[in-house]
């Protein structure tokens, strides 16, 4: 694998033709964002290029994108990926791309280095921002449809660059997009400011049944399937739901547990720094970061509740970091 | 009034001395960073200034600007307001200070010219904008302190940049506000990504008791003292909500009604472009924007309810721009 830089990627995108750029699989914002920016800035250079038809698309990225998807039939001379970090997140029906990748640009730090040449940057908030700087490099200027594309990846990765990864660089490049013509105030509405009203009545329940345990300290949200039905709540509506409990003041564990389909429970545990998250879950077998873990345990919600906050007060006795 | 600009502001504050600088009446996140980061600015300068002790500071802002309120018997040479539109907005303790202001910094095109020297620009989102353009006059760069406190500033006007006052120059004073060295992912967490407990339950009781009218095109919450005391919660938690039921996918009118202390209730409604609330709420004595007005009903919050539902119903009939 080599890295190369982003002047190496423009040097490489100028000097061929025929693209499909590949998403990936439950694709986001930024990474349809930045297909279709890129299918957006190799057109305006006379290339052919395409964004690979990704069934997983949302109805809430699908308009933007729709319109750059490959008509059937197309075949592509080059294949280009964009925010995936691994072979195993190429999208449904793309999979026997995986050893045919001609380009990979990525964001993720994580990434595998399954294609040649590699374009990654681990400092980026969004791999929006390193598509931006190569469509400069190829283009010198990006228009407002392209800006507008590149201001959906990132906000979307930065939460409306509310979330710890955003930079003063992903701040100034955003800049520039709304000055290029991003309708900030359109967007942010549509992507920050409306919420299904699935989303809202899940999220109502969710609220509702929070349940708090030593002091304050320690929140609990639980949602099972008749929630989710209730609410007409699908998977593609519950982003950064685990985020919840921890945004109460005074919480420094979060818990979100969810009823999977199949019966066991899927755990999302987030923690101030007093509480490691990753060895919390890491006794049910999982893992993740300090303080953003998770972990499947194979019992109704109700045990898996039980089983977490006693591995929690065995872990913490009363009064260490945690309240009475 | 003379207007006068950036340039001509920072001439008056390096030709002077002795400041005390004055934030509004139930004051925000931009009249209280603007204060802190001039006193600050001006400090650096070598000058003495200070940020007037406004009572209503709420606890939420009072350690980023408690260190640059005025000890007691400070007297000032020069008077500053910073984000003030009016005379009526004068802090409790500084109503008698409307007549001796030096220099208004302010970007409310409404600004009642009450100062002889006004600095407004009504193009900018937060007034932190014209106050770093200002300190970057006066000192070449900001330190790490003023960039946190403007970055205070610009954010919680914008909505951490998601309301749709953010223009590209905001982001762009953002970012360098980060590069100066405000540790965003802190700021973030504090200001935005964690609530009070009373407003986390209010938030709950709210969301768990919208009514949909209309084919869900309209949307109404109703707060009454009892779910304020229930929650716990005071005045100073209540920002935004009445952004709540507008946020719900194909709501076109989110009316708020709340019931005050006295009596009456409160309303604000937000809509989308087919339905104006400044015309609905003229009705009722009251006014606003095209897409965000408010007024106050002398009755109890069930008529008030069904008074607006019917202003509603005889202006926009059914099938007309709501639903049946």
């Amino acid at each position: 694998m080599a890295l190369i830089d982003i002047s190496e990627a423009a040097k490489f995108l100028s000097e061929h033709d025929n693209y499909i750029i590949i998403s990936h699989r439950r694709p986001d914002g930024d990474c349809l964002g930045c297909a279709a920016a890129l299918a957006a800035g190799l057109r305006r250079m006379g290339k052919t290029a395409y964004v690979f038809r990704n069934v997983e698309t949302t109805a809430k990225y699908l308009p933007y994108v729709e319109r750059y998807f490959a008509p059937d039939g197309f075949t592509a001379d080059n294949i280009i990926t964009v925010d995936t970090a691994s072979e195993s997140l190429f999208p449904i029906g793309a999979e026997g791309y995986t050893d045919s990748v001609a380009l990979c640009i990525d964001h993720h730090p994580s990434n595998t280095g399954y294609c040649n040449l590699s374009c990654i940057d681990g400092t980026c908030a969004a791999c929006g921002e390193i598509v931006y700087e190569i469509l400069m490099l190829l283009n010198g200027e990006i228009d407002s449809e392209i800006a507008s594309l590149l201001y959906i990846a990132l906000s979307t990765d930065t939460g409306c660059f509310a979330f710890a990864n955003t930079t003063a660089n992903t701040l100034r490049i955003a800049s520039l997009l709304v000055y290029a013509g991003a309708p900030l105030p359109e967007l942010n509405k549509k992507l920050f400011r409306t919420k299904p009203k699935s989303r809202f009545l899940i999220e109502s329940m969710i609220m509702s049944g929070i349940e708090f345990y030593r002091g304050g300290t320690v929140a609990v949200v639980s949602i099972s399937r008749d929630m989710m039905n209730a609410a007409g709540a699908t998977e593609d509506v519950m982003d950064d739901i685990p985020a919840i409990p921890g945004s109460i003041e005074g919480v420094i564990v979060g818990i979100t547990l969810r009823e999977l389909e199949s019966g066991p429970t899927k755990v999302s545990v987030r923690t101030m720094e007093a509480v490691n998250a990753n060895e919390l879950c890491a006794q049910f077998d999982g893992g993740g970061h300090a303080m953003a873990a998770g972990c499947t345990i194979e019992r109704p919600l109700a045990e898996a509740k039980a089983m977490l906050l006693k591995a929690l007060d065995d872990k913490y006795p009363d009064g260490t970091v945690l309240a009475l």
